[in-house]
C-alpha cells in the first residue's frame, strides 16, 4: 500500500517551524530549552493535538504523540527527530524529520488509513549538544544510555541546570523518560549533513548504519620560556608537538579507508602570547569509520604519533578518550522497509552509512531502527547556509511516510 | 679609576625592591601602573632623594634622578632599567638593573667621587608590555619611536587607559617625555633571560647588540563543517594549514643560522569545537636573528610555507607583519667601556647579542648604548622560577658601575 503525503501542506508546515528562532541569515538559533525552543514546542504540541494524537511529555522533555492502532496491544512504531538547533544552525537539521513525521500522521488521517500498530511521533530533547552536553541526550536518557539524574544536573555556560530549564519552559513532564513498553521499530528522517547524495545527484539516502566514533584529547606539557633568548635546541614547545599530531590526524584517515575521517576541532594553548613559547597545549582528536576495527587502528595510531612528537620535542604528555561509540548496523527489516519505499516511489536512492550520530543511535538499542537521509546541498550543515531543496525535502518525507506505513502494517479495507 | 660597590647594601636593596608585589612562589606580580608598581615607585623615589639625586617624573611616568657633574653643561650619561614585571615574573627582570644604577650613585657618594658628566638613573614605564602594549613603551615614547597621545590612549583588558592609570597612581609627570638635551651614553644591566652565560659558566655578559625581530600573524580561512559526515577530500581545514606552518616555523631557524629562533606563541581557532572542522585559524610567527638579512629570509620563508599550506588545503589566507625591529649594533665606545670594566675586574665575560628587546633598543636611537647581562640560571625568565645568584648579581652590578664611571669621566683628585 502506498501513501502520498500532501506536498504543499508539508512544505508550508516545514516553513512554519523554521520561523521559531529564525536568524536573519535564513538559519535557526533554537538552542535546546531556550525561549525559541519553548515556542516551537508549544506550537508542535498544538499541531499534534490538531492531528488527533494523544500527547505526552516525559520527565526529560521528550514529546510524544500517539495515533492509535487497530490493535492497540501491538508494539507501536516510533517516528521522529529533534526541533532544537545549533546556535547558528540550519532550518532542516532536525526540524525536517519532525515535520515529516507529523505529515505522515496528517496524511494517514486524510486518507482514513488505519494501521494495525500504533504510530508515535517524537521530538527528542537536546539532540545538538550545544547548550548542554552530551548530544543526543534526550534519546540517550530514554534508551537508558544515560542516567536521568546525572543529565538533569548538567549545566549550561551560565550555570543553569538542565532540570531547572526544563521546568522553566514547562517541559518537565511527569511520565518516566523510558520506553515503558516494547517498540516495534524506530524511523528517522534527517538531512545527510554530508555531500555524497548531492555529489552523486541522488534523490534520497537509505541509511543502514552509523559510523563508530573515537573522541579524545591529548595534553602536551613543555616549558613556557621567553621566545627571544631561548635557543631552538633548549626548547620544549608544546605547540610544536601538537601541530605535529594535528597534521598526523589529517593524514591517518588516508592510510586507513575511504570512509575514515579524522579531525582536530579544538585547541587550547597556554599562555597563548606571541612572545612566549607555549608551555601547555590541549587538543582533540575525532575519528570515525563504519568499521570499529578501523576506529581502533586510528586511535592506536594517534597515540603513537603523540608519543613520537612528545619524544622529539621533550614533552610530558597524557591523553583521555572522551567517547567511544561503536558503529551501529541497522537491521534488514527496517532498512528494507526504507529501501522498498524508495523502489515503490521510483527514487534513485543510495544505501549509505551515517557519518554523524543521531537519535537513531540510541533508539537502535531499544528496537529495530533505520534512517532516511535527505540531500544536503554541498553537504553543508551546522551552518545557516545548510540547504535542502523543497523537492528533496518532499522526496525524503514521502520515503519516510511509506516506510513507516509499511512497518505499521496498514489495514486494507 | 675603579670603584667597588657595596655588595651587602646592594644585595639588601635588591631584596627590598622584590618585596613590592612579591608572590608566594618567590617571584613578582608588579604589572605596570598597578598598586604594587605605585608602591615600588614611591619607595624608589625616596631612595633617589636619599642618595641626593634631583628627581623628575616625565609625562609618561618615566622616573629620572640626576647626580650633578663637575661640568653640568656636558652631556650626561643615563643608566637604568625597569621596575615593572610580568604578571608572574621573576625578581631580577628589570629590578636588578634599576637597583644596580642606584648602587652606582650610592657608591660614588660613599667614595666622594665626582664625574665630569652628570649621571642620571632611570626607571622606564612599562617595559614588559603585559598590561598595555607595546613592550618597552616608556623608553619608546621618550626616544620618539611612539606618539605620546597614541600610547596614552592604550587600554588594559578592563578598559582603563594608560593615561588615567598614570594619573591614578600619581605618576603623570609634568615634564615632556623626551630627552630634552643630548645624552652621551646609556647603559643597562639586565638578566640574560637565556642560557648561554650559565651554560658556559661565565661571570657576566657584554652585550654588543640586540637581534632583529619580525612578528606577524597569518589567518587561514577554510570551511567550518560537521566533522563526521564531511569526507577528507571535501575538507578545507584551517587548522591543518596552520599546523603545517607551525611545524615549519620550528624547522626554518635550523636551516638559517645557529642564533636564529622562530616561535608560534599564539593560536586562535574558530569555532573551536571538537565536532566542527575549524573554519578559521589565526596564529603568529616570531623570528629573531642578529643579522637582519636572516630575519628577512625567515619572513619570506614563512610566507612561502603559508602559501603552500593554503594551496594544499584549499584555504584563503592573509597575513600581517605586526612588528619589524631591525637589529641594533651598539657602538664600540660604549661596548668597550663595558668590556674594559670586565677586564679590570678580572671577570670571565662573554660578548653576545641580546635575543630579547630591551629599553636599550630605544635608547640606542638617542645616544651611544651598551648593556651588561647577568647570568640567568637555566635561562629561565618571565617565570617565578627566574634566578640569578647573589654573586652573579654583584658581578654584573660591579661591571655596570665601573663602565658607567668610565663613561662619566671621573675627576681624579
Amino acid at each position: 500500500m502506498r501513501i502520498d503525503i500532501d506536498r504543499d501542506r508539508f512544505l508550508a508546515t516545514l516553513d512554519e517551524q523554521s520561523e521559531f528562532g529564525a536568524t536573519d541569515a535564513g538559519g535557526l538559533n533554537r538552542l535546546t530549552l531556550s525561549e525559541a525552543d519553548r515556542a516551537v514546542r508549544d506550537w508542535f504540541l498544538e499541531q499534534m493535538d490538531a492531528a488527533g494524537l494523544s500527547t505526552r511529555i516525559d520527565a526529560f522533555g521528550n514529546m510524544f504523540g500517539r495515533r492509535v492502532g487497530d490493535n492497540p496491544d501491538t508494539e507501536p512504531i516510533l517516528v521522529g527527530s529533534h526541533l532544537d538547533s545549533q546556535p547558528y544552525g540550519g532550518r532542516f537539521d532536525g526540524g525536517l524529520g519532525v515535520i515529516a513525521a507529523l505529515e505522515l500522521i496528517r496524511s494517514l488521517n486524510d486518507h482514513d488509513i488505519a494501521t494495525r500498530r500504533p504510530i508515535e511521533i517524537v521530538n527528542w530533547t537536546n539532540e545538538e549538544g550545544s547548550r548542554f552536553q552530551p548530544a543526543m541526550q534526550g534519546s540517550g536518557v530514554w534508551a537508558g544510555a544515560h542516567s536521568l539524574e546525572e543529565e538533569y544536573a548538567k549545566t549550561d555556560t551560565e550555570g543553569n541546570t538542565l532540570k531547572d530549564e526544563l521546568d522553566r519552559i514547562g517541559y518537565l513532564g511527569d511520565i518516566p523518560a523510558e520506553p515503558g513498553e516494547d517498540y516495534s521499530a524506530y524511523l528517522e528522517l534527517h538531512v545527510e549533513q554530508g555531500p555524497y547524495l548531492d555529489e552523486e545527484d541522488r534523490d534520497v539516502g537509505i541509511v543502514d548504519g552509523i559510523v563508530g566514533i573515537s573522541w579524545g584529547a591529548i595534553t602536551f606539557r613543555g616549558e613556557a620560556d621567553h621566545s627571544g633568548p631561548t635557543p631552538m635546541h633548549y626548547r620544549h614547545d608544546a605547540l610544536v608537538g601538537a601541530a605535529d599530531v594535528i597534521t598526523a590526524i589529517r593524514r591517518i584517515p588516508g592510510t586507513l579507508g575511504e570512509k575514515t575521517v579524522g579531525t582536530t576541532g579544538y585547541v587550547d594553548v597556554q599562555p597563548n602570547s606571541i612572545n612566549v613559547i607555549p608551555g601547555e597545549v590541549t587538543f582533540t582528536w575525532g575519528f570515525r569509520d563504519p568499521d570499529d576495527d578501523v576506529v581502533d587502528e586510528a586511535f592506536d595510531r594517534v597515540l603513537e604519533e603523540a608519543e613520537a612528537a612528545a619524544n622529539r620535542e621533550g614533552l610530558a604528555w597524557d591523553w583521555e578518550e572522551r567517547m567511544r561509540a561503536p558503529s551501529v548496523d541497522f537491521p534488514d527489516r527496517t532498512v528494507s522497509a526504507v529501501a522498498s519505499a524508495t523502489e515503490d516511489l521510483g527514487y534513485d536512492a543510495k544505501r549509505m552509512v551515517s557519518g554523524a550520530g543521531h537519535d537513531a543511535t540510541h533508539a537502535a538499542s531499544v528496537c529495530d531502527t533505520a534512517m532516511v537521509f535527505a540531500v544536503s546541498e554541498d553537504g553543508k550543515s551546522h551552518s545557516e547556509a545548510e540547504y535542502t531543496s523543497p523537492e528533496d525535502c518532499f522526496t525524503a518525507a514521502n520515503t519516510l511516510a511509506n516506510a513507516a506505513l509499511d512497518l505499521a502494517e496498514p489495514i486494507t479495507q
